[in-house]
């Protein structure tokens, strides 16, 4: 079943798409989730699991810990779900919901995870707001998102920049924003978090990372752009030729004198033990 | 005395750009320089010491050591003495001189250290190799560079974004290379260094970092645009209408709800041992 959310993920559902969600978990496990981790016995929702890419990190950080995994889509709660199996992971319960519309009572966990979901989202202050509700009064929040346009790298091209600039407005024209990384600190204050910290997770690649090379740059970014050449082209975003010349110049960057840098923005927050002030409904003696 | 280089330095010699450059050292200082130093009795070459602002660190970081600071500018050197002598600080020898001609023998010291400079030089891999014929084998090379494509900032404006653009392009137009930082290990390898490793150091303001939001955003890198603005208008490679638009949408990011993005670079390299196969002369019955 493909429903209206399904569509609207930018990158599709192919399984070439897979194996680069799973590349791109594998190279930057250290990097975003070296500081990722829950006590045992903590409840943990994770927010849009999508094929489980970072559920068996979550999980492996977090022994002892019971985790939620939610997910829009049947078909990658499926994958999800063979994947932990395969990894030994268990007290991992994955469930199909909407973060719209969670289908938890206020207050039942005691923490949250999002990771590569936002930027999908056309209101992500609203959808920090829904998984608030569902926190336990001081329990926290952590999101992790990337920003596109945070990428610059050595030869560099404007036909590149283009191809990219591509990616980006078929996500804005979904009602994502792939320059959300940058807007994390805004995004979970405007929601009420408190305690807001954000921090970079900048990725550098050079030939003295050969597995970032292959890695990152080419399977994980360069992929993810290829991904949108039909819809690009299709939609007339760019010139054929001018796309094919992008794409080059990104593989290009992957010789031994090239260079690449992409950034990652991890955010955290606190939900607040009491409800603001002000926000209090005080009862009359009219009400009922 | 102005001579060539000096009028070459597209930032000028103001006393306004003598304190940003001071202001960005100190708010710098632990990013960029928490990992410099050199043992006691070393021999330490700071080439393109400018006005002294990252002297005074290097000096207190290397206790015991002997630095000698060069520049060009007569002017700058002045400056750099009385801050050192402001600081307290010993050992270090003030000296006026070209990187492309450097007054020192082959293999006159341990370390060289190169802060902002290469930017700003027409030829970067030929500095760096006159500047490898002073180390002694074995010696290493720590080089800074930031690099001005790597700004960005929520919210985003394409009015600063090309405000910026025109600081890199009055830089090129006097043989400079802004976007200089992510091509420090291609250049570090191309000027035959060995071990050549480059880190990114990046530089993340929101509200929560006060400090930055002034110290960073705006006294360093708004004002180091800023400074630009007659000759950007002068050459009329931006309207003045947009010019403004661009300067008050970096200040705009200073806002609560603003962040900005910068990454500086940090690049070692060794010099080899032994000459390189291929380049040692051998000299023939009749060679002299």
């Amino acid at each position: 079943m493909t429903t209206q959310r399904d569509r609207a993920y930018v990158h599709g559902y192919s399984r070439r798409e897979a194996k680069r969600l799973l590349d791109q978990a594998g190279v930057l496990t250290g990097l975003l989730h070296h500081d990722t981790g829950y006590p045992p016995g903590s409840l943990v929702l994770e927010a849009g699991c999508g094929i489980g890419a970072q559920t068996v990190t979550l999980a492996e950080k977090s022994p002892g810990a019971l985790i939620t995994s939610l997910d829009l889509s049947r078909s990658s709660l499926l994958l999800a779900e063979v994947r932990a199996r395969e990894a030994g992971i268990r007290g991992v319960t994955f469930l199909r919901g909407d973060i719209d519309a969670l289908p938890f009572a206020d207050g039942s966990f005691d923490h949250v995870f999002v990771c590569f979901v936002l930027e999908h989202l056309p209101d992500p202050v609203s959808a920090l707001a829904c998984l608030r509700r569902v926190l336990k009064p001081g329990g926290t929040i952590t999101v992790i998102e990337g920003d596109h346009g945070s990428a610059y790298f050595s030869p560099d091209s404007e036909a590149a920049g283009k191809a990219i600039d591509c990616l980006v407005a078929l996500q804005k024209e979904k009602g994502g924003n792939a320059l959300i990384g940058r807007e994390l600190y805004p995004i979970l204050s405007r929601a009420e978090f408190l305690d807001v910290a954000v921090s970079p997770r900048m990725v550098y690649v050079d030939a003295s990372h050969p597995e970032l090379v292959e890695g990152f740059t080419k399977q994980t970014f360069t992929a993810m752009v290829e991904g949108v050449r039909e819809e690009a082209l299709g939609q007339g975003l760019i010139e054929k030729t001018e796309w094919d010349q992008g794409i080059r110049d990104l593989y290009r960057t992957c010789e031994p004198d090239g260079t690449f840098c992409y950034t990652f923005f991890k955010g955290t927050g606190v939900k607040r033990l009491t409800p603001p002030r002000g926000r209090t409904r005080r009862r009359g003696p009219g009400a009922r």
